[in-house]
């Protein structure tokens, strides 16, 4: 039986195009978890850094060390934690170990990336480096996957267009209740519709924009988070999964295998099913994955996600309220961050400090999506006793 | 009371110059590992890959998912562990953790970084971007930190200048006896000495090289372990920490604060201590970190390691061999692969499988370096009952 872990505070800095550099985001983030959490810097036993992509973006590696500098947490054990897109939910993971093997009794994770600084192709060239050389080559990237996918979707489970449209109009309108979102503004389902293609079905406001941010938690086992508060959140369950790296080896397009095992892993260990979650932030880098990870996740039978969008069950005032933050989508996607920045609103969820994003929430679930589904986390928070 | 974690396999590939790319070295001592352990890849639940940077040295990312899918380990859990020149170090303690939490009943780490198609001044300036960005923007790299700290303890300590020349003469011995080392070749003392300057005292001999390489470990439950072999070793402690960020910030340059709180920890957790080891592996990057890394770890007292190394105690007949691998000065030191490598040696030494260079060890040291000691970790094991 392992440790109870539990998270007794979070931060995320403003999301957005940012005049900070990596460690500057990652020392804002830092610093304020510290401060929520109350917990003295010399007290960090672990730092865990949830980032893709330092060396390339900005030229500069060994960040965690760092970090544990500006922060004051030294001789602190600082690691960086990569899973590409998903190093956030990886580094929640990574977090919860060191707490629960033993390790450290009090683990501050950040995630963070800087990105806006360099142009959008360099940028998407940067994430493409996770995909197979040989789908690389042939210019297949991430955006070029999701409308393959999209058009697979739509295609095989009749499902109309506008559904699609609509889980952008929906985080969209989350986000405008979110102070850190980098769009904080309402879009019509017209707008999306008639914006720019990308990649067929796709277009321009099907997919979540390219960002600067940070986030940041603070893990510790139950026992410890009772002297600090009251109001701590447990991590109830998490699990981690991978699919194929060549995408086309997939038997099902449709189907995300890291989804579908990690969320049956974290289900498992947790004791709740998919009818328990309360709330859910999902990975809605694309918005055809949002209906993905419903279907994997089992919110919603295969090819049925999309029923449920239209029905507006995954709006805030729906059955499971999904995106609440505004998701990738309205919030923003700093690679490192998200999955962080995904812990944040589901630990405000439960312990019911989201302020005019709150719904009612007991147990709440993230899934972070590394790549297209090559790697995958899912974690279960609920609100401590 | 934590999982008792075992290793019960090991490999490594040539180290060098070699052909492969990332992948095919990662995927080579993978293959190589699961054979040695007698584990099924499906058995594999968490799989870490030690790598500071396969996105610079070769735009490729998402090497663990990659990795996974190569070895048939799917859906195991992946992810990547960076702490720079420590990541293989780093990755010891993350599988141990994944073990020790119960998140994973078989866990293989691979460390490996693919470096010799960059030249010199490439790989210097991808290893310096570790370093403080206003320290790399005066031109001030690894190996100029080294020169600077070598001076000061051979003018601090009374230090024959020969003491340094004779660490590289004793690994580069031991090496000679390690088939998979970059050089399999003995260097005299004179030819040390006289080697052209690189940064004054240090010179070209006292110097790692760049290399290739590919090193893994797979680690259980002791539990488990006993279900396969007879022949495992334990993990009996390990500890991490960091130094400042900014070299120039530390009270005394001649001590590492990363290495003396790592061991403190790793000691601990063992319940041994300095005098109970009987054969190290420590991170010769440059000879003058074999010093401070020894009086770090109290095998020597501060500005005393020299003697030993002058009175032949680190020689594989003396009273601790130190390096019987050749260390990364003559076995090569690939950035990720160093750290899983020196716990191969360790893991064969323990268990009496280390071939000719095999001492008498019930138990063993490595001690991992990052950066100019920006964050070091100390791992000991143990031949298992």
């Amino acid at each position: 039986m392992s440790t109870n872990v539990a998270v007794i505070g979070a931060s995320m800095t403003q999301f957005g195009q940012r005049e900070a550099w990596i460690q500057g985001l990652l020392a804002e983030a830092g610093a304020a978890c510290l401060d929520d959490a109350g917990v003295a810097p010399d007290a960090v036993e672990h730092l865990y850094v949830s980032n893709m992509a330092s060396g390339e973006f900005e030229g500069q590696t060994g960040v965690p060390n760092a970090l544990a500098h500006d922060l004051d947490c030294l001789p602190a054990y600082t690691q960086r934690v990569d899973q590409t897109s998903s190093s956030g939910g990886a580094g929640m993971y990574a977090a919860w170990q060191s707490v629960a093997s033993g390790a450290s009794e009090m683990t501050l994770l950040v995630g963070g990336e800087k990105m806006t600084h360099r142009s959008t192709g360099e940028a998407t060239d940067v994430i493409a480096s996770l995909t197979h050389p040989v789908e690389y080559k042939h210019g297949v990237t991430l955006p070029s996957f999701a409308g393959l996918t999209a058009r697979r979707y739509l295609d095989r489970y009749d499902a109309p267009r506008e559904s699609l449209g609509k889980v952008a109009v929906k985080n969209h309108e989350n986000g405008v209740d979110n102070p850190h979102a980098q769009f904080q503004k309402e879009v019509d389902l017209e707008t999306v519709l008639e914006s720019p293609i990308v990649a067929d079905p796709l277009r321009l406001y099907d997919f979540c924009p390219i960002t600067d941010g940070s986030a940041a938690l603070m893990f510790c086992p139950e026992s410890v988070a009772k002297e600090y508060t009251d109001e701590y959140a447990l991590v109830s369950g998490v699990g981690g999964a991978t699919d194929t790296h060549v995408v086309h080896e997939r038997a099902e397009p449709t189907v995300m295998g890291g989804v579908v095992e990690s969320g049956k892993e974290a289900y498992e260990m947790s004791g709740y099913g998919p009818e328990d979650i309360d709330v859910a932030e999902l990975h809605d880098m694309f918005t055809i994955l949002e209906f993905l990870q419903m279907e994997g996740l089992d919110f919603a039978e295969q090819g049925a996600a999309w029923e449920l969008v239209e029905e507006g069950k995954t709006e805030c005032d729906g059955e499971l309220p999904i995106n609440t933050s505004g998701g990738l989508k309205s919030k923003g996607h700093p690679l490192g961050a998200s999955g962080v920045a995904q812990g944040y609103e589901i630990y405000k969820q439960v312990l019911g400090e989201a302020g005019p994003r709150q719904v009612d929430a007991d147990v709440g679930l993230a899934c972070n999506v590394g790549g297209f589904g090559n790697c995958v986390i899912t974690t279960i928070m609920e609100a401590g006793a």
